[in-house]
């Protein structure tokens, strides 16, 4: 039903994972390719981290939890990718990395990251986030507007359906997804001097 | 209304581009990355041809009109890519490259491709179809699983919505793009011995 | 889920029914009320023949299978309605009614009772058709463009989504129904000469 | 586009008018009929109180700008129906009415509304609101939610699609609407003993 693409079956899957449709719309709509440079967080399964890896020059995921770390080290050596890190460090202190081109977020306070992400963005970077919850979204895209750092904000929602082409006929299916998040991105003014202060950074690179 | 992203924003646009909620689809579904080489067939403006040229590491497009061959040139001229090549060429004929990791059409009749598609693409490759009707979709998918050189094909659909994030409150946009096209995909089978008979090709790289 | 309202709930269910946002869709798109005598057919569990029985002055539904049959007057029994009739009658034979609002279909093969309900719509009155299928769909559409005898046909399909509430936020439910299936209508013209020779005619109202 | 049934085409529009998905599911999501009685809030220009009084035995329809009532008097006139009353009146002051099956909401701040709903009702009526923002859901919801006088209240929303059948093929429209409102619902316990206060009514019936 999900239809991984091969990339993506060769991975453990943990409890929740970013499906296709919804990786295809970070890259979609950000336009990330081989020359950029990501920042991820929250990687979960990795999934999200090993699609950007697929696609991009250089991943770089933050994962606070060991446990889920382990795991996507185990995707990343099952995955082949050889142009992925994992940071065993709490992206809510900060991000060290500079001039990135995305910074990824899948986490339940991205909001909290935004001002982390004005520093480690390039000029016309973006950020993204993937939020089940319309409060969530709110928050998120109150914060990005408050750091006047950014071009307008923009929310999207993808309702895939597959469809079913058989002897009967054509149709949709009947039972399937019906959500799994609203997608936030914004893009970092081209011309910005940053202005606001960040938190200390902390975070050792594994 | 479309959210294109900073690549296709350079581009100059034809008649009819494919939005990124459909190449986000492509990208997603068929696990392209750095290392895949795509044949693309219907250029068009070049918006696919260009945001696969932008995650893949080459892209050849064929395309027989030759003002939409210029119009592609223009474009890749606009963007930067150098890993694209504009064939002016009719893709119905045949494609000579081998070992393709994808074959990207978007073409009224992609049906017609899906002989010289088995012959160019590597096992475990894609062919993908934009489609807009259900009767080219159900012709494209007949024609696949006639090869018998394909795993079973599947077909999506992509609604995709703007959420309003605004003082007077949080909705999805009043009105926008409800249908676009089905997006069509078949994985070549992983140990196949092409079967199919192929017409005799033409063609000349530009 | 299903959300089924008081009425629905009374009733026994068989394999399939129709659901409530499809009856409304048939309710709205029609306009029928209480003062119309409507003729449904393909009683099933008499779901949509019920719903409409709870709106109209008066409905007969034509059900040829005997065992359906008896679950509809069982289901009508349970409804407390009185102003329902089952017709162990075979609708592809004909119908017997003259003036009728609204001839609603739930069968697979609806285009051929279009040349029935013709005869059996007053100026002004509807036929609807629920359709699982694409080729269902075109087949009643050019069915009911052939005749002559009514405006435009249009075809619509209702995608719905519950909206949880919760402590942890705002947001669609996560699975459901992608699909049940098309709705098409297409309303007799005002002033129209029936002028489509119609077969014999059968049936016993029970 | 939006296939007004033969009784809405009649009516004059006012700026803002409910169509016929969302007129659906209320008929279908309450289960209103030949029977019942309604009381209706935010006439507008009487789409929605016009189409409950010709499937309902009667409706009341509140509207406190003088304006509104007229073309909702107007829009009467033009559908012909008896049995329904406007009533130049506040519904935030409160409802006279008793025994109502379905109180009808199409107010921005119906959550507002709700104290007056629950004395209203019957026991096993509806009430029912049509909300364009998210949280107008949520405080609709929790209102509903803390007088303790309602079923599990439920939210759905409606997106609608056109189907169009063509020489060219099948397909969904391109463009169209992608959003009206969330429409949420609470049924009236069955037995329950009114516990909420309610403050003093005015209001006068035309």
């Amino acid at each position: 039903m999900y239809r991984l693409n091969p990339l993506l079956r060769k991975l453990k899957r943990g409890p929740q994972v970013i499906l296709p449709k919804d990786l295809g719309v970070i890259l979609a709509f950000t336009g990330v390719g081989k020359k950029s440079v990501v920042v991820d967080a929250g990687a979960g399964s990795g999934f999200l981290a090993l699609s950007l890896a697929n696609v991009c020059k250089k991943v770089i995921t933050y994962e606070r939890r060991e446990e889920f770390a382990e795991l996507v080290k185990k995707n990343i050596s099952r995955s082949g990718l050889k142009n992925i890190k994992v940071k065993i460090a709490d992206v809510f202190e900060g991000i060290v990395e500079r001039d990135v081109d995305l910074v990824s977020l899948d986490l339940a306070e991205s909001d909290r990251v935004v001002c982390h992400a004005v520093q480690a963005l390039r000029a016309g970077g973006f950020v993204s986030a993937y939020l089940p919850h319309a409060e969530q979204v709110k928050k998120f895209v109150d914060t990005v507007k408050a750091t006047n750092e950014f071009e307008e904000p923009f929310v999207v929602e993808c309702i895939m359906r597959e469809i079913l082409v058989r002897e009967e006929g054509f149709r949709p299916e009947t039972k399937g997804l019906l959500h799994t998040a609203y997608l936030a991105f914004a893009r970092k003014k081209e011309n910005t001097s940053a202005g606001v202060p960040e938190p200390g950074l902390k975070g050792s690179q594994s």
